[in-house]
């Protein structure tokens, strides 16, 4: 049975603390800011871990690290292939770079031009496919067998997922310093590898923390699906500006964790996403991505109550092209 | 004789030692963050300081912090009294919050509205003036005088430098768990609080990084000063759009530590600025204002020889109106 169709292993606690001696010294250990001006707007204590920090820009980085470093030499000889949209894309390609192995990305046509652009930049391969008529899997699937290359699956993948989680320990680490326990942590979902390993996480380490995630409107499918219990797919005509975030469906695996573990899921539309991202300039002095604002989002539109509580939103990235950026920053409507 | 007319004494590594033990807890540990790509380009290792995410936007808050939590029971009931063209009020206005005492603040009509404003939002009251007119400093000692209040000068206190040098100290801590010692550490410099205390903290903890200011064209005065071993005054035609650096003349005490310890002055325009502005932006994902980038756009410039090097650069604050910063990253000239 070739390796892509085994069921994968479901990630634990150890393999998040493993991941995280993986990942030190090559991975930032982004700061968790506040504002006390948007906390007393907001009535309660909101925590920005801010993920848009993080080597390459996103919390990718993480999990694509962890995965590849774990490698074999067979592997690491014939190299690493990646479809997305581009913060997977980096990850990996910089992760590879740092390996000394070659990548070859898959990526849509409509992916922001400075995601392509970095990927190419950090010495990865990119090949382009049509987010409307190409099926991105199979592109993946027929270079990985040509090459005799290892797939990094984006979130199927228990040792992606464990990297991810690493933002959970830190999380956990970072609040307790501050000597508070968070009764909320909103995490950004798209395929949910960075919702599941940062719920495996604070599980195990502030199981008071109630995980939510945050989604883009017509992309909330994980919502949808744990409101369902089952895996529903996407709205297939849906459009969002929250370009990391378009999945089409929840995963096996992250759906596995993230049924049993998430409070819930919380959505929010493209003018949300623009404010929080507003917002996250004006408190935080923090480039954030459309994808990555969603739970500062959600936060400020009080999808969830924050009043007199602690709530800790991941901002899990900031690779948004500066035209765009500024255009938002103008305040915009597109 | 008064307290403001006496000759301040000149602070030690103790003095900022025990600032960075009244500011723990108040202040961001702020992180220090590289760019592979960046590095790539530059060919050396450059390490950003970003002070863009401490507390109120800027470095500043560390200093008025430490000065303001020292202030005797009378000195409190007074309440304090600043002028800055903004990242200084931000501080002292939140630090007097914490102690829970009045703050009044002399700003200049031109300062940026978000300065402005969020120096309101913190709890101070705002005496405006005009920067081409009016004697902000007969302003501000006028009002002290009448309530009795202590004036926190922005860097012509000893406790104002100390807390600043705290910035020194972190990157001493930070740079040693990377493992490397910085050739070189590049600060921003108006009066020049943050390069004295900075430089003071490196020539403590890391003799062999040689301190370097980074100066506005025309606002060059600490440059200049150093070249001809005495205080010389700013262009008074000039202007620049780092609002934060426009202060006249070096400070006596501050030139004094700083005509002892610094290597040297660099020197950038407003337009070398801007670029450094978006690769901040691009690398980083941090949102600089101008005077924060100063020290950037000199490493960018090769003011500084990076080339197989290890240089700090303090991007020292991140306060910039939206409006402004949307047109510097579409590359508009003004």
């Amino acid at each position: 049975m070739p390796a892509s169709d085994r069921q994968p292993r479901r990630p634990d606690i150890e393999d998040i603390r493993s991941a995280a001696a993986r990942i030190a010294g090559h991975a930032v250990v982004t700061p968790l800011l506040e504002s006390p001006l948007l906390n007393d707007r907001i009535g309660g204590r909101l925590l920005v871990k801010a993920e848009s920090l993080q080597r390459t820009g996103s919390f990718k980085f993480r999990g694509a690290f962890n995965a590849i470093s774990q490698l074999d030499e067979s592997g690491k000889q014939a190299g690493v292939v990646a479809f997305s949209s581009g913060n997977h894309a980096q990850g990996v390609a910089a992760a590879a770079a740092i390996a000394g192995i070659p990548a070859l990305i898959v990526m849509p046509t409509d992916a922001p031009d400075m995601k392509i652009a970095n990927t190419r930049a950090l010495g990865a391969e990119v090949r382009l496919y049509d987010r409307r008529s190409d099926d991105r899997e199979a592109i993946g699937d027929e270079i990985a067998r040509r090459r005799g290359a290892v797939i990094i699956k984006p979130f199927e993948n228990p040792d992606v997922i464990a990297g991810q989680g690493t933002v959970g320990l830190e999380i956990a680490v970072q609040t307790e310093a501050l000597g508070v326990t968070p009764d909320a942590v909103v995490i950004p979902c798209g395929g949910g590898g960075l919702a599941a390993g940062t719920a495996l996480a604070l599980a195990d380490r502030v199981p008071g923390a109630a995980p939510w995630i945050a989604e883009p409107a017509g992309f909330d499918d994980t919502a949808r699906s744990l409101a369902a219990g089952r895996r529903l797919a996407a709205d297939a005509d849906a459009s969002s500006i929250c370009d990391a975030l378009l999945s089409p469906m929840p995963g096996e695996l992250t759906f596995a964790i993230n049924s049993e573990l998430l409070a819930g899921g919380l959505v929010v539309d493209d003018g949300q996403v623009r404010e929080a991202m507003r917002a996250a300039f004006s408190y935080f002095k923090l480039v954030v991505e459309p994808g990555g604002a969603t739970a500062l989002a959600a936060a400020l539109e009080g999808k969830l109550d924050c009043r007199g509580k602690t709530i800790v939103v991941v901002c899990s990235g900031g690779n948004v092209d500066p035209s765009a950026y500024a255009g938002i920053l103008a305040g915009n409507p597109h």
